[in-house]
């Protein structure tokens, strides 16, 4: 395959046309090409159907490498399979180990097997079967072959197609590219803007020849994304790490609250979080991380006033006076939390998210951060992220994990 | 405009071929038009620069509307505007109200216009100019002419590309559109298999003319939408019900724990929960909806043994008996959280999230899920969702939060 070699990508789905959910897969797909030096040119989206079929051959005229998503399903508007055998004229033949497997997967969630299901046990002549570890239709590869090029066909749900990219379809896609010296580095960071952090770096890396360079914002995150060769990205990377040092939580595009159940773990320490205007996404966002019952004791979404009192032994008199989203209040909770817990560590997030219970002087997007700890002083910060709720919640989650992280740091 | 008009979406943007974000321009744009009768046939993306050309091109000879997002900005890769103005033979007019209108900006936020900014101040001839109330880049309309059809030039950013979308572009797209007779409506179900629900109702479905159905599936949740004349969608709507109503939690395209908060509300009752293996998620589901402090009094998240005795009640004796996952916990924290928060109903979820903790007799996967009321007897459900991590929380979250649905409908 020539480098760097042409991608495309091509979802079906009518579910994607009529806007009821995100596509996501390309963001993710893209993410892992791009260390391969393999570039996604172009990106289409048709129904589920027979526009599957054009889209496929006008690709096939422009690429080397083409990854279908969706349609391998096991209801009538899930063709691909189909339409894929018949354009490489490659028939269909029944595998009865992709059955099995099938079948066991419905016999252990106690289904019944419709004979709908057992399509997605016939496999094009020749191609590579991808298992799915977390669905039933299997991904297949069909190696290129007269003009059609090199095809993956992956399933829809994310949380089927993610995992099969990263057991068995990128082993394949490494073989194809072929060795590169195309190495990548990704820089996560938190507490800092993406237009900041261009001004701080940007102009540096850019002078760096032949060095890609690319920055991903997301909720109270920004990655800072390098490609090039191994003395590119080095070059790269000191520039990095001298500006930003105290804000990059990983190199390894760990997610913040991995960081943190690693920390705790590796430091034997416990935590307990105490929330109000957060709601449970803290304790959520840490028992998302396998492992983290080692660490994580308890969390206390006391989102009632009485509960503040009933549970955290936050003075009522003290809320009233002076409110349940002030300073006085996070620490009493977080404080609260430590004692009940025994833990070495405790969160507390007490704020309003919004839409309504805002005031002139604490206006919607008011939080205050409370972090304490058996042998420092309880730190408590006031900030302001005034937006829609669930981001309000995401990023004071965030800023609340990374004042753990640095404490943590420092222990 | 014939109808239902033909769209084409045409995202333009290195940084979202790259993977750098996510694409939601298809999903908003999508769910403006549909209500219209006017249907995405086609999503596609190229880089910026000249690939805008030819993806226009091949769009016009299949489109009656084509939305073009992106390279209206002022750096030298946005070049949509030119391309446009070529393609459609209509030369570009300097219009100073524009120029203006972005000095004024920048005036007001103290910065320095560049010379580049000003090229965003060109209109092609005849294009009409829809503002940008939230940056620089004004969107443009151009009427079908020649060959070209319908053409909307829309910034890249969602939060301008939003805004002027709703403002500006969406009366324009009402009148091409005109009156139609199409009508849409979404069932949301949980509890039930895409491929069980197409069996109990697909056949009937499909034979009901000029009747359009798709099928989404995400976590514990499956989407059936029809789409047609009143007459096929009611006639729709009808075997729906009478098959899957039990199942059906909202035709409002609501979340499930909306439709949660809204029958606490109506029904004046309060929630407490309960969890272990979910961490935090369910307390967080909830408080993710607007106006849940009105019903929902607190989370416990007892991931310890011990925090269940301390804070649950749960007896040690009962938990080193049976063990944390076991019915008899799983109604103990149940009623626990019910009797310390003085809810109506207190939901608790216990089991094994995994990768690892599994044994023979309860593997990864295995969950009993409570529901206590102050009225009925406790009910616990001992279910099996063998997955990675994420998604059994989530599922069980779903089922926990359905059963509350059923019990709230009962009362």
């Amino acid at each position: 395959m020539r480098s760097p070699a042409r991608v495309e990508v091509l979802n079906t789905g009518t579910e994607i046309l009529f806007g009821s959910v995100i596509n996501t897969h390309l963001s993710f797909l893209a993410q892992r090409l791009f260390p391969l030096g393999l570039r996604v040119q172009r990106q289409v989206t048709v129904p589920d159907g027979d526009a599957i079929r054009d889209a496929i051959l006008e690709s096939a005229s422009r690429s080397d490498l083409i990854l279908v998503t969706g349609g391998l399903g096991p209801t009538s508007d899930d063709i691909t399979r189909e339409i894929v055998a018949e354009l490489t004229r490659r028939p269909l033949r029944y595998d009865d180990r992709i059955f099995q497997k099938i079948k066991e997967r419905f016999d252990r969630r106690g289904l019944k097997l419709t004979d709908r299901i057992s399509r997605q046990a016939y496999v094009p002549e020749g191609a590579v079967v991808l298992p799915n570890d977390f669905g039933t239709a299997p991904g297949l590869y069909l190696p290129a072959q007269d003009r059609i090029p090199h095809l993956f066909l992956l399933p829809g749900p994310p949380r089927e197609l993610q995992p099969m990219v990263d057991t068995y379809a990128l082993p394949i896609w490494q073989r194809l590219a072929g060795d590169h010296d195309i190495h990548a580095r990704t820089f996560r960071t938190t507490g800092l803007g993406e237009s900041y952090i261009e001004s701080m770096v940007g102009e540096r890396l850019l002078a760096i020849p032949g060095l890609e360079l690319g920055y991903c914002a997301r909720m109270g995150e920004v990655d800072v994304r390098v490609v090039g060769s191994r003395s590119a990205v080095d070059a790269a990377s000191e520039i990095i790490q001298s500006e930003l040092a105290p804000c990059i939580f990983s190199t390894e595009e760990k997610e913040l609250e991995e960081v943190i159940v690693q920390l705790l773990t590796a430091k034997q320490a416990t935590l307990a979080t105490a929330e109000s205007c957060t709601g449970g996404l803290l304790a959520n966002r840490v028992t998302d991380v396998a492992g983290a019952s080692v660490v994580f004791l308890e969390g206390n979404v006391t989102y009632s006033n009485d509960a503040k009192t009933r549970t955290l032994g936050v003075s009522a008199e003290l809320i009233s006076a002076v409110g349940a989203v002030s300073e006085e209040v996070a620490r009493a909770m977080a404080e609260g939390a430590l004692q009940r817990s025994g833990a070495a560590f405790a969160l507390s997030t007490t704020g309003i998210a919004g839409p309504d219970g805002g005031t002139a002087e604490k206006p919607v997007g008011t939080v205050f951060i409370g972090l304490a700890s058996c042998r420092q002083a309880t730190q408590v910060e006031k900030l302001f992220f005034p937006t829609d709720r669930r981001t309000f919640k995401s990023v004071c989650t965030q800023y609340a994990l990374d004042m753990l992280r640095k404490r943590l740091l420092e222990i």
